[in-house]
């Protein structure tokens, strides 16, 4: 199946096209990591974002999005705007009839690297090995766009999970940091 | 001017269009308070809430949009979901090159009420004479989103406002709580 993976952020936010299946690597087909200038009044960095939201939904047609889920563990203001980028995010999908799923941090680590207490680094020089790629993805952000793909991509079909960003989801045989 | 006062919130998002400016009392042209149930996906209920944004901004043409400032003094859940709001308000605004400022309660209350200690009955009270409704608002998300626009409409001509809902701007002359 096609994901959209996305990393959400007003300074940065990671897109990801990923084709996958449990049981297979998987194919990156699209990566960017959309960037506004936080100068900028937050209504047009919200809706520069958008618009790359939206051409990447329009231009691979995902059949699923996998978007982070959201945790307090940062500053309101940068939760905020996580936030508010979720927003357009869920928007954007559901005005195209595409179903969205959150995972946790520590679900998408597992679910790439087999733990989730693996750093950042870790992630990043798995999904390089998963879908063969020549290099690790850089920035972190578009790492992480690829490993939500692949998280929900390779997810037990039929497995609950849900779009509600904030219920606490339990994560089978995963340790939580 | 014509001001849509928005508070935001996922299972009550008051929307007012007024019609007022400096030294007049106003006009209320339009009120409503968009509600979803709390049982749908986020991703249907930020759908159902746009709708009804989108509508009110293409029925009526407001030339500004007055958000409620966003703070933390609430649990994450609701906050995330009023950042969720305040996002597709901000993009909804946005695409319509409509400008959009945003205001404190402690703001908001002093514009309308003369202190920003006043409660939520002192305000919804107010709004009621200074527009010559026959009754109160109701729900208080109603009042609030009125008070809004007032707010908006009523401040001092090419005052410095920013639309970012989290920087902390200095309002004159009010005490804040």
């Amino acid at each position: 199946m096609r994901v959209l993976g996305v990393d959400p952020g007003l300074t940065r936010c990671g897109l990801a096209i990923v084709e996958a299946s449990p049981g297979s690597r998987g194919e990156l087909i699209y990566v960017e990591v959309a960037s506004t200038d936080s100068k900028l009044e937050p209504s047009d960095r919200l809706f520069e974002i958008a618009q790359r939201i939206t051409w990447v939904l329009d231009k691979f047609s995902p059949q699923a999005v996998s978007l982070e889920r959201l945790f307090a563990q940062q500053n309101l203001r940068t939760v905020m705007g996580v936030a508010q980028v979720s927003g357009v995010v869920m928007l954007s999908a559901r005005e195209r009839n595409i179903p969205v799923s959150t995972y946790t941090p520590t679900a998408v680590k597992s679910s790439v690297t087999g733990s989730g207490r693996s750093d950042k680094k870790q992630v990043s020089k798995m999904v390089k090995e998963l879908l063969n790629l020549e290099e690790i993805p850089k920035p972190a952000d578009a790492a992480d766009a690829i490993a939500l793909a692949l998280c929900h991509a390779w997810r037990v079909p039929n497995q609950k999970v849900s779009s509600d960003p904030f219920r606490q989801r339990k994560v089978p045989k995963v340790k939580r940091t």
